[in-house]
């Protein structure tokens, strides 16, 4: 024993006196240490939990977008079916498996109204290494990279660490959305200003739409106006597809199809994880009419992930087939309908306005009418942010309920424009969404 | 009819008419368009398996390292229990699921003699993308990375594709391997070369251990000198150990646990998907004994691939506790020996040298004793290949045999090396090995 202290002795003062090398990171990250809004937010709610607020109830987490619940059985079943085919727990091509691409074409074909071919397909490891390989098969050092704000927050260190520089243009809120509940298409792009950030530069811009945390469909008009600026301008266009199937206007839009020439500068990109309720599968893929304009993304791609995984990829495939089958996109974009109905009664019902949902799985909330006490504590790190950050921390710690300040995907100084509202997630099951809607009722305490 | 067939003539009038935009991809796609010798290995496979030399057997490939046969069952049985988990089909954590982290906490702790902590350890989407995290975690534009020749050809451009630069410094091989048999200990680095090789700009070098191509285990004297020369240098180590349970030596050495200070450089990257034979399940791992250096691994990676794939994650997590229980590790070893005495018995009794494989599932076999017809009619895109190439190609016209050319894994100024050469995998069933045995036995008729 005394042997066995003395030798932990020894190996402490050994690690104690090892000098710690000077590690010399990528600048980028030893640039951006500020705390991002997921670990932020994560930390407040897990100290609130249990504070003398929160004691004996739920946290209700509105907060991050992942389901409550499983992916449908048949996509269970599929999965387990594809593990019991010893090749299919091997490499796959870098492309993607044969039967997902073919399971693709058969979706995607109808949308795009024209027979696709392997060549317009390729298949990522998730829809974030999908706009990443887009990036890294694009971009040169110092090209610039077009992004609207709201942003997802993804698609910033994406650009900036392939080399590319992120040129911001807001899509402009309504003035008076703490007075009324507004439409998606009151949060409006200008134009002049879009074009005239375009510069020699300019290699690409990313859109979204169904857009995270709008909730906004972009109208035809409004993406023939950006695709022919585009098309004018020789500039790609990745459009963030991956709440395609979540869509509440009368239909949607697809960039890539709006006009021949449109449609050889695009690069869509989708994602099993939304459309199947199984965000950790890490399947995506993206679509192009243009073969030669895809294949920098499946290069990138092959130098990135090498292959995506292949059970999975197995899985999707088949579960592309059960799903056209029985009609489950069309069930899911119902089942959101209702999802979004019980959630939104609370909001009418206190009088406190928010952007139509057209589409995603999120809400963006006005939370002018709340009145939050002026000398409430919060927390130093909170104290450079927007407002909104601190709406979300009182929230958190008086009512139990987690929601995301949407200010994190906006630049500090364009944040103005969001900080009184906060962003909830209804990908959750409805008895969840009854109870946060409980919850939500008591905040007319503080109206 | 007549009305469909005109709108296709308009469609297809348009498609035609439609200009192809200028598209200016990463200068590094458009400057490396060499088809890879795995896409030239697969095809000249593809139509060579139906020649008249070919016609009515098998081919045989020993060509790239997948495995040919399933996961061991209980992996399997455990990834479909994943699946019946909710949650377990959502996002996981960035840095990896707790489950996985404690179960490689387990397996790595007595094998690094300390007891590692979760921030010792960062999960990945199989052990490429965490090669890539560590490089893009680490890499500034302009800096330097050493590389070992032979190298594993996705490191050329995982290091550029980050900005980075390429160093060489070759493995030399003894000078008569045509003469005989011979040790991986033979494969030498020339230490004062490795040390010239070191500049200013010199982040990081790779090491691979056990070696592919060559099988080599890299000896603790070996290591402690290179690890050494690094600490004094003050430059990052990047292991490569995805095979570290296939060696066949009496030892495997961590370079990692040689010296605190050797220590406190590494990065250490294991694979799932060659230590459960599911190169298809994209899961690897980065070790360090330097937390704060790992986190840039796992900030690269959250912006990546966000997360690795949930499922298959928790079916490792699972698979390592059971395999701890059956002494899996060992058992495969044990496998893998077995499949190289069945593979090397055609070499020995043909009389053509090898590497005697230490580690790894491939091993490089010496080919200049075999007679290729000077006039064999090779294709025009094998002109500027080295010799080895050629082999290739004969061996799989002639033999209906794939190997794959290691010169792919030098660069054209040292080629030379190497131009005799083949690499062959074993990691596919006894009796399809018996088959290539039979197979290679024709090689008589050449010699």
């Amino acid at each position: 024993m005394t042997k066995f202290i003395a030798r932990q002795f020894l190996r402490n003062l050994k690690n104690m006196t090892t000098a710690k090398p000077r590690i010399v990171p990528n600048k980028y990250f030893s640039d951006n240490t500020a705390k991002d809004v997921w670990s932020l937010t994560n930390e407040t709610a897990a100290s609130a939990a249990n504070n003398a607020k929160n004691k004996g109830r739920e946290l209700i987490n509105l907060g991050q977008g992942f389901f409550s619940y499983s992916p449908p059985e048949f996509a269970i079943k599929e999965a387990k079916k594809a593990l019991d085919i010893a090749l299919v727990n091997q490499y796959s091509p870098t492309k993607g498996r044969q039967t997902l691409l073919k399971s693709l074409l058969e979706v995607y074909s109808p949308l795009y109204k024209t027979q696709l071919k392997t060549e317009n397909v390729t298949v990522t490891t998730g829809a974030n290494e999908g706009i990443l390989s887009c990036l890294m098969g694009l971009l040169n050092h110092g090209d610039e990279v077009i992004v609207f704000e709201p942003f997802f927050d993804q698609y910033i260190p994406n650009i900036e660490l392939v080399g590319g520089k992120v040129v911001y243009v807001p899509i402009n809120p309504p003035k008076d959305m703490d007075k009324r509940t507004v439409k998606g298409t009151e949060w409006t792009i200008d134009y002049k200003q879009f074009e005239d950030a375009i510069t020699e530069k300019t290699k690409a811009i990313i859109i979204n739409t169904p857009h995270n945390p709008i909730g906004k469909v972009f109208t035809r008009e409004e993406l023939t106006k950006i695709g022919n600026i585009c098309v004018e301008k020789n500039v790609v266009i990745i459009s963030d597809e991956v709440y395609e199937h979540l869509y509440f206007t009368d239909s949607f839009t697809r960039v890539a199809t709006l006009s021949p020439e449109i449609g050889q500068l695009t690069l869509s990109v989708g994602s099993a994880g939304k459309t199947f309720a199984a965000t950790g599968w890490r399947i995506g893929w993206v679509i192009s009419l243009n073969p030669d304009l895809l294949s920098y993304v499946s290069k990138a791609h092959t130098r990135i992930c090498f292959a995506s995984p292949s059970p999975l990829q197995e899985a999707v495939a088949n579960s592309i087939d059960d799903a056209l089958k029985i009609g489950y996109f069309e069930k899911m974009r119902q089942e959101y309908i209702r999802k979004f109905e019980i959630l939104t009664s609370v909001f009418k019902q206190l009088g406190l306005h928010y952007t139509i949902p057209e589409g995603t799985y999120f809400i963006l909330v006005d939370f002018s009418k709340v009145k939050i006490p002026h000398d409430y504590a919060f927390p130093e790190e909170l104290k450079h942010k927007a407002k909104d950050f601190r709406i979300s921390n009182w929230l958190i710690n008086e009512l139990g309920v987690v929601a995301i300040p949407p200010t994190e995907f906006y630049i500090k100084e364009h944040e103005k424009a969001a900080e009184n509202l906060l962003r909830f997630a209804v990908c959750k099951d409805d008895e969840y969404l009854e109870k946060a809607v409980e919850r939500l009722k008591l905040l007319k305490n503080y109206m």
